[in-house]
C-alpha cells in the first residue's frame, strides 16, 4: 500500500528461498513462525528473532545497558505475545560488547527473563565494531494466532494507548536524563505475553504487535487478511501526540481483530483479571485497499511518517 | 585448564544469570540447549545460535557471499549435529548487508538449508556498519547427547581428518582465489547431521563439534565429563599440518567418546551406510587434569595455539 524500506529486501529473500513473503505464520516476512511437530501437550512450537543495533535501534546516550538488555528480549517476546504463545527459552547472540558492558547488559536481560518466565538458555559472544544483540525466542502456543484471519466487520482493537515510546524517544534525544512516564515507556517497553495468551484463548481472528507503528502494523495485518481498515478512535498515551500514536514505533502493545461478541467476552475476561480493557480503534472493511483514519487515507492524515522502519544497507 | 579469551566473559554472564557456565545441555557455555516439554513423538527440542562477523569470522576478500551464507547456517547446524539432533527450522538475523548482497548470501543459505533439510522460517534485517549474521537453529533429538558423559577408558574419536579448514584459511589469505581441497574445506565446511544422528543412535557417551580446534573442544568435553585425555593418532587432512589439526578451527567434524564395543558397532554402521569410519584419536583417563598428546601436555606440544577463539571487546 505504501513503500516500506524493508519490503524490497524481503521480496529478494523470499524469491531466493522460494517462499512467499506474506506466507502467514511460517516464512520470511512474518514475526514468528510455527515450526516442527506438535508438542506432547498438543501445542505448537513457535520461534521469532529480533536484532537491536547500536545507533540504529537504540542510542547509548539515552538508553542504559540494562535498558538495552531489557528491550532486546522484550522486542522478541512481543512477537510471541502476538501469536498467543508462552516462551520456552531464548538465545542471546551478542556482538561488539565490551567485557565491562556484560554485567549491565545481562542484568537487563535477566530482569526481562524473570519477568516473562523465559529462561536464557544459550548464546554466542563475538567481537565486532558495533554493539548488536540478536535475541531468538522459542515458545509454545495451543492455537497460534496469525495475521491473516481478520474479516469484514471485525473490530480492530489495541491493548493500550499508543505513541508513548516515540514521544519518549523525542524527549530523550533532547534530554538523555529525562525520566518521566513516556521516557520510561521508551526505555522499558511492556511485555504483553499475558494479554496475548488471553486474547488467543478467546479466539481473536488476527493479531500483531505494534512495533513499527499503528499504521504500519495495522496495514500488515489487513494486507495479510485481505481486508480494508477504517480507524477512528486511536488511544494516545499521555504526553504523546496522535502522530506518535499512529506512526511512532516500539509501543509493543498488541493489535488484534475479532467479532463483537468476542470483544465483549474479552472485556469481561480482562476486567476479571484486573487488566486494562482493550480499546476499539476501528473496524475491518470489505475494500481491501482502504486504509483510512477519520475518513482520510493514512498517508493523507500523516504524510510525514507511515511507520518506524529501519533502513537496510 | 588453559586460558580462553571467552571464558571470563562466559563466567560474567553465568554469574549474572545465576547459571553454571558448564551446566550441560542447558545453559550458557554449551553449544546447544535442550528446552521445553517433549514433542509428541517423545523427542526433545534443542536450540543453538551462532554469529559470523565480517573481519572476525570471515573475510570478504577470500569468501564469497554464498560461502558466507553456507557457513552461517552450517556452523549452527554443527551444534545440532553434536547433540544428535535433526533440524526443524532456522532463523537468520542479518545486520549490515547491502541490498545487492542479499541474493548471493541467501543463495548460500538456501543451499545449506536444502542440503540439511532445515527450512529457513524467519529472520530479521537491520542496517549496521559491519556484516553480521546470526543463525539460530531449532532441532529435535530422541536422546540429546551431552558433553559430560565421557568416562575413563572410553575411546575418543573424530568423524574425519582435521586441520583442513585452517590450512585452507592460510592458503586463502595468501591467494584469495585458491580453490584446492583445503581452500574449499574452509569456504564450505561439511554438515555432519547424518553422522551425529547415527552416533547418538548407538549411544556414544559424549559428543561435541570441532569448531574451535581439537585441543580446545576436546578440553571442553573432558572438562564437562571430569576425565583426562591422552591423545595419540590425530588424523590430519591432506595439505594440513598436525598443528592445524590440533589447534585450527572450523573443521566442523564431530568429536565423541564411547566404549570399545560401541566403537566397533559404529564401524559396522558407518561402513554399511557408505560413510567414512571415524578415527580413534586417543582415550579418556582417570586424571581429570591430564591433556596430553603423544605423552606431552597440549600446551607443550603446540605452545602457539590452543584453540581458535575470537576475542571479545
Amino acid at each position: 500500500v505504501h513503500a516500506r524500506p524493508e519490503s524490497d529486501s524481503l521480496e529478494i529473500i523470499a524469491r531466493v528461498l522460494d517462499q512467499s513473503p506474506v506466507d502467514d505464520a511460517v516464512g520470511i516476512g512474518d514475526d514468528a513462525a510455527v515450526i516442527g511437530p506438535e508438542l506432547s501437550n498438543g501445542e505448537r512450537v513457535v520461534v521469532s528473532t529480533d536484532t537491536l543495533v547500536d545507533g540504529v535501534h537504540f542510542g547509548r546516550a539515552y538508553c542504559s545497558l540494562q535498558d538495552i538488555g531489557w528491550k532486546a528480549l522484550v522486542s522478541s517476546l512481543s512477537d510471541l505475545a502476538a501469536m498467543g504463545a508462552r516462551p520456552i527459552g531464548a538465545t542471546v547472540a551478542l556482538t561488539g560488547a565490551m567485557r565491562d558492558d556484560l554485567t549491565d547488559l545481562y542484568e537487563g536481560l535477566r530482569f526481562a527473563s524473570r519477568t516473562s518466565a523465559c529462561p536464557i538458555v544459550g548464546g554466542d559472544l563475538s567481537s565486532g565494531d558495533q554493539l548488536t544483540i540478536t535475541v531468538t525466542v522459542i515458545g509454545q502456543a495451543p492455537n497460534p494466532v496469525v495475521r491473516s484471519g481478520a474479516r469484514e466487520g471485525h473490530v480492530v482493537a489495541v491493548t493500550g494507548p499508543l505513541g508513548g515510546s516515540n514521544a519518549g524517544l523525542r524527549l530523550l534525544l533532547d534530554d538523555p536524563l529525562a525520566d518521566d512516564r513516556v521516557a520510561r515507556r521508551h526505555r522499558r517497553p511492556p511485555i504483553r505475553l499475558v494479554h496475548g495468551a488471553l486474547l488467543a484463548s478467546v479466539g481473536v481472528s488476527a493479531m500483531i504487535d505494534v512495533s513499527d507503528g499503528l499504521f504500519c502494523d495495522a496495514d500488515r495485518l489487513a494486507s495479510a487478511s485481505g481486508v480494508g481498515l477504517r480507524l477512528d478512535t486511536v488511544p494516545v498515551q499521555d504526553g504523546a501526540t496522535l502522530a506518535d500514536a499512529c506512526t511512532g514505533g516500539e509501543d509493543y502493545e498488541l493489535l488484534f481483530t475479532c467479532d463483537r461478541p468476542v470483544f465483549a467476552a474479552i472485556g469481561d475476561l480482562f476486567e476479571g483479571r484486573g487488566l486494562d480493557i482493550p480499546t476499539i480503534v476501528g473496524e475491518c472493511t470489505d475494500d481491501a485497499s482502504q486504509r483510512d483514519i477519520d475518513g482520510k487515507p493514512f498517508r493523507v492524515a500523516f504524510p510525514d511518517g507511515l511507520g518506524y522502519q529501519h533502513r537496510l544497507g
